[in-house]
């Protein structure tokens, strides 16, 4: 974690790109150091020193290390937590090394198709964007950002995925002897996201009344209230232990709140709050009838199932509720990327909005790229490659290629 | 991990103890912060500033939060691996509040009891010692250490137990209202071990080929390497793979060695540089008779078994084996424990035996014990005062109330 200076000054576009968010370590509280530290922002410089020492032959290769650590940053006077911090406690890197640029490009498609599985898992609508040179990661060679939009439609980084390309190779000297006999830089790639994705995913699919985790990783997935009822409690609470049994044996991860100085009310309350996707109700009826009351956390809709039909009625919810929340999150994130074919119709329909992403048909040059960024004020997120744009380019006018994206960042 | 300066400096004995070995951030490569942040040695301050929010009446006591951290100290110009090291990466330590002294004495037992199971789990001797006041640790009443020796002879410490008394509390102003309506200061503790366990568990026990692991703790307890015979190399594979299964059902870490392009030979030297403590043959002679060939790394003994016992025989072979390590490696640190009615034969025989833990009976005094420190050139270390001492003090000449330990430590 602390980083010898001339370790972590080997790459200079790195350090530039760094040194004003990374901590200098230079004495204790009663003496100077013989030499200086810097708190690792990310981990390239200590690892890269590593593979220089571990990699000799092209059969070394490719490897790919991939760590949860935490890195230190100084990026903002005001933090947000879990979002904007100083210490980023769970910075899940991937840091790989190549023996060829084709190799190196295949590892950046195969991040970006993890990534965007596990965002599709969190039911988190986002864009993919290529960052612009002059934005891009220090010392890499070209970057994709994955954004999406906070409640408040600041954009936001979900993650990372950048081509080193033989930059750091070069700086830390991570040489091979090729299948050819030569001695060669290898290509590197790293990628990396943090429990910031954790943030998003409560801004995002949270309500006025709390969190709204997607079933798939919510810590708990169903909650058991038992509704009180006359003389029969013995056999609600029976009932509880018994649909909970079954509901564990079936893989579900649920729990019963069989706390008696609390109300149902409260207890609806108390979990709602914190996001649990599906609610079981059970009083004098349930016992009575076969039948189990379920409430939906994300449409406070209750229904009613035949107790024999539980597991895959509770499995036909959770898809229910993965779509919905998928589908209501990707509309608002969609409602708000805005497009025009000018800076001022973008301005005035940025400012209407309230925020947002909002993108330019682009020629594709840098210099209408910077020009954007410069005549809206606003940041440049990059644009994806994949995407072609119709019409002119919002600054020069020639054939548009892509939409140039733009917009407040966190 | 980074803690504002005006947080950590509450307590001013931790302050000033930890003064030294606290790394201080003050600026990034480009800019100075507008605040000083310290890179914690402990954690105590910015817990106890969130005890002091937490805690209000004598019903949330006691608390007890236990956490696996990295924690930073300039302790040293030259680091030793594992040992002794600017960042402590598994710094496993508990923190405890009680709402009375003899809660939290009780606490301070438990933890010792605690560590001494541990530390019996891994086979090490260790003397407990409580530590004299002037080198008490920073902010604490009193607190006991427990020390093994190395092989170079020298003592470290394995981990710390620590009643902090109610210093951090008066500092922190952690108050809780007690049943009797009235606010007063908690009682405290701590303790902590970290990494450096591993390292000293691989030097005490290690011999010239490599680590020895004690049984209960080894990542592979078992290795299986099969000798290559005439033609029947497919059915000792076979049966490679059974006994492999058959044990891994038992429930033993086991691990098949089939790569053909080693000799056993080769295979045996690598497991028993791992520290692997049983190692089972499988060649012809196996497959055609029903028994197997076992090897123990600890003392590089050979013994056969029927087939039909092995999981009872590799039991046995497990007490076995660690009660030989750990008769081993008392007999040795016992040899090493060092006592003498004087000064001058104590330095006499600590010569001699190039190192050790001396030590001398003592009256029970602080300037007594100063006065050894001194005399003998060797930091002191403590006294066991459930351990009682015959004879005199060795300044004082009163009467000895127990023994007075010394020693070069890491």
């Amino acid at each position: 974690m602390l980083v010898p200076e001339e370790v972590f000054a080997k790459e200079r576009d790195f350090l530039e790109g760094f040194s004003g968010e990374t901590f200098v370590v230079e004495r204790t509280i009663s003496k100077k150091l013989t030499r200086k530290f810097l708190l690792r922002p990310t981990s390239e410089t200590v690892m890269y020193y590593m593979f220089s020492l571990w990699v000799t032959s092209y059969k070394d290769l490719p490897i790919k290390i991939y760590q949860t650590v935490n890195v230190f940053r100084y990026e903002t006077e005001q933090t947000h937590p879990i979002l904007r911090v100083r210490e980023i406690i769970m910075f899940n890197e991937a840091h790989t090394v190549h023996s060829s640029l084709s190799d190196a490009d295949r590892q950046i498609s195969e991040a970006m198709e993890i990534y965007s599985k596990f965002f599709d898992a969190l039911l988190l609508p986002y864009v993919i964007l290529k960052t612009p040179p002059w934005d891009t990661f220090a010392g890499a060679e070209y970057n994709y950002d994955f954004f999406t939009l906070m409640p408040d439609k600041k954009a936001i980084e979900l993650g990372s995925v950048i081509n080193l390309g033989q930059k750091f190779a070069r700086a830390f000297d991570i040489k091979f002897q090729d299948s050819d006999g030569e001695w060669k830089y290898a290509y590197q790639t790293c990628y990396g996201v943090s429990e910031r994705v954790l943030g998003v995913l409560i801004s995002v699919h949270g309500d006025n009344r709390g969190i709204i985790f997607p079933p798939a990783v919510a810590p708990i997935q169903i909650v058991i209230v038992p509704i009180p009822g006359e003389e029969i409690m013995d056999k609600i609470l029976e009932k509880c232990k018994n649909i909970k049994d079954r509901l564990k044996k079936a893989g579900f991860r649920v729990h019963l709140d069989d706390r008696p100085e609390l109300t149902p009310g409260k207890k609806y309350y108390w979990w709602e709050f914190l996001g649990v996707p599906l609610r079981i109700e059970i009083g004098e009826k349930e016992v009575k009838e076969g039948k189990i009351t379920i409430a939906r956390r994300d449409i406070f809709k209750r229904v009613v199932i035949l107790e024999e039909l539980l597991e895959e009625e509770i499995k036909k919810l959770f898809s229910e509720i993965s779509k919905e929340m998928y589908r209501r999150a990707k509309e608002w994130f969609e409602s708000n990327i805005l497009t025009a074919t000018t800076i001022e119709e973008g301005m005035k329909i940025y400012n209407k909005n309230k925020g947002g992403i909002l993108r330019f048909p682009w020629c594709g040059k840098d210099e209408c790229g910077l020009k954007i960024e410069e005549e809206t004020g606003l940041p440049a997120l990059g644009h994806n490659p994949n995407e072609k744009a119709t019409g002119k380019c919002v600054i020069c006018d020639s054939d548009a290629k892509h939409y140039f994206y733009v917009g407040k960042k966190y």
